[in-house]
């Protein structure tokens, strides 16, 4: 029987917030959206001025033992010897801009960079992808020197001012990155953007589709958004990742 | 050696619908054709003014003791502090109005979801999808302040209304829904829409596909709900599903 | 370590016969090739007036004992209450025209039913799939009253007909007929005629796509089918279902 | 917790070089960039004038008892009844040409296979696949009798001669051969050449994309070929090729 404790929203101490992470990086790579790159971060619920993220590994096999604590200039809390990710501070510069996101996801769906070569702004099509109702914002600013990464706090802050207030930005032959008021929802908005591409590519090859209105997009949103329809994706994510990652163990 | 016991038709009474219920949540998410969201139920055998269906939980992880049993007003009638579906109502209406209806699916494949927001109408361009010859009904009457989900009874109705007599009907950048005068022929007109609606749209993309006509239309459409063939898809969907989920017990 | 034994050509007698018909049924369900449809047959060797197939269920899930022997008109030869496959005349009725045929295959990969109800020619642009470098004979004069299945003496004859002396046949929404000199080149040419409707689709959607001229195709397939490339494949083939269906166990 | 271990660059010795392409035909096998067909290759890191590579089986199932040495004329230096693989001269003749070269992969991938047919270039559109900036050389030159084949020694050294100093050649109608400074290279420019032939094709039938300027393809491969990038990914591809595949016990 599906067990709904483990959906619980918010973590209250960091040592929840490390778990959460943990089930972020299994579940999307266990979905497919994330593969040897790509990376996932959850704000300290203790110390607002941190977030949590794994060492440079792939996600498929981060554990707890592999999280590290950085701050908002990309600094490495955790005494440790381990390599953090390059690009952990596109996850700084937006944990310090925007105080309303607790978690953030930034990977290279193959759908995404498509759509983000021609220039094509992803826009919901499916009432389940409701959130991306307002064309997400467009980044090709690359700092030259840096291989298209995201890896100065220069370019980490100009690609948070691009954000702005939106759900997530898609970085032209790159990828995306996508935010969440809580782990659950930016779990959810990374699978469901990656889907929401797939289904408006499909429509393109061959029309026109007829994009979600404001208002739609605004009420399917809240819906998808709430206790009952987060929580239900959230046990449905952990429950497969535990199923096809038996070392996953707590 | 495959086990024919499996097929049984019709269930004989409530205890038969609710296996045969549970194996359609699982047959749907181990076929691609149900994952996080969508829903299936199975009218009472023993009390045709019911219906069972699972809890607000993803199909994939359905069991027994997940299962309810709601009225055709969308009433939960068995003692439970469980949370059902919000779009039970869509069961609801089409048990009402079609009494020849014996499981309803409501889902959400991609394929579908494309072709929905172009008005593309779905019709068989395969035999073995020959059943939907006719093209399907199309609903883009959503009620304001429902984020495009059929939650009240007067929306209900009116997507009963839309389905007419038909086998089922698409929703704009929403899903399906699909009927059966029988579980098998709910689960095998759900994951043959989804097929059919891929071979159209690979179709589509390089030319004008010959439709089946109408004859032959209704000539595949018998050949694939007898119990040959018929019984023949159940059995294999249920062992694959049983191979899959070894937490499935019966 | 691979055992090589594994590849052994034409079977030497009717046991061996039918455990090829086995693992031909395995492995092209295993491949993706087919699903709950679909069926293979294999000449017996001790009488070249019969075959092997399986009683009508899902090639996945076929073992030795769901295995008949079946004469030239389609009827039952051994003694059982199995239930034969509806279109087992397809295959008495190319055994009857083709004396060089010891293997045949029927099914509906998703790829060739797109491309059939269009119309569009099937013909190799891959070196690998080069044996269909003259494209496929196409079938589309369906019996009326049958389904679009071919389940008559008579209709089975215009089939074999149809083919000719070809490699196999496409069927206009339905899928497609392929034979073989033994049961390895059936089940590669099964395969792929997959790959290269694949293949050529996805050009197509793009161009015109440059097709193996009939010298590198004639050359191609004498290389395909060398012991050496045919008994790769197949022992690849066989480890695969073997490693994924432990339930197969001979 | 994974074992950074796992990554060591290039191999010390004739051991280490032969587990390193075990490696990289079942780490190909799982990524689905190799399947029945398809070879690897690496240069003997003790005598440069001889590389090692699997008989022919099917990479997938290759281990190290499977792996023989063979010289730049194409001989097999192994004491062995085993049979190698017919296109062994592509690896002899580049190892011979390219010095930098210390292995060598040849495969069919779907989506290059499709590009090739139509002769459009394969070119980076993606920041992680940006090894690819400058469009691959194309071969269709191919030499009659041979089936499509490079079995010669002549052809061998004309496909090398085609290859220049570019990371990789597309053949028409055939695929791909990829080179590497070490075997980790090798086999990320194996899996992001298909990766990025994906990402290409479905920006194409959409539009024209916007391709890696030179310069940010200088940048990415620096960036990719860092052992921080590269050996993430090669350790991410162990450990799911030794996840997936328990009979690779070292």
């Amino acid at each position: 029987m599906l067990n709904f404790k483990q959906y619980e929203g918010l973590p209250k101490n960091a040592s929840e917030a490390i778990e959460q992470c943990v089930l972020a990086n299994r579940i999307l790579a266990n979905e497919g959206v994330l593969d040897g790159f790509g990376h996932v971060s959850v704000r300290n619920p203790e110390n607002s001025k941190t977030f949590f993220q794994a060492r440079s590994i792939a996600p498929e096999f981060v554990n707890k033992e592999d999280i590290l604590e950085i701050d908002l200039e990309g600094n490495i809390v955790t005494n440790t010897n381990f390599r953090a990710y390059g690009e952990r501070i596109i996850h700084a510069s937006i944990y310090k801009y925007r105080t309303d996101v607790q978690a953030v996801f930034h990977g290279h769906p193959t759908e995404i960079i498509a759509l983000s070569c021609l220039n094509i702004p992803i826009r919901s099509v499916a009432q389940y992808c409701g959130m991306f109702y307002e064309p997400l914002p467009f980044y090709d600013d690359y700092e030259p020197g840096c291989g298209m990464l995201i890896v100065t706090q220069k370019e980490g802050d100009r690609v948070a001012r691009t954000l702005g207030n939106a759900l997530g930005l898609v970085m032209r032959g790159h990828g995306c990155t996508v935010v969440g008021a809580n782990v659950q929802q930016m779990v959810m908005n990374a699978i469901f953007l990656r889907d929401n591409a797939k289904i408006q590519y499909l429509a393109l090859a061959l029309g026109e589709p007829k994009y979600l209105s404001e208002q739609e997009g605004r009420e399917t949103t809240k819906a998808q958004y709430s206790e009952n329809s987060l929580g239900r994706c959230w046990n449905y994510w952990v429950a497969r990742a535990k199923k096809a990652m038996p070392d996953l163990n707590f």
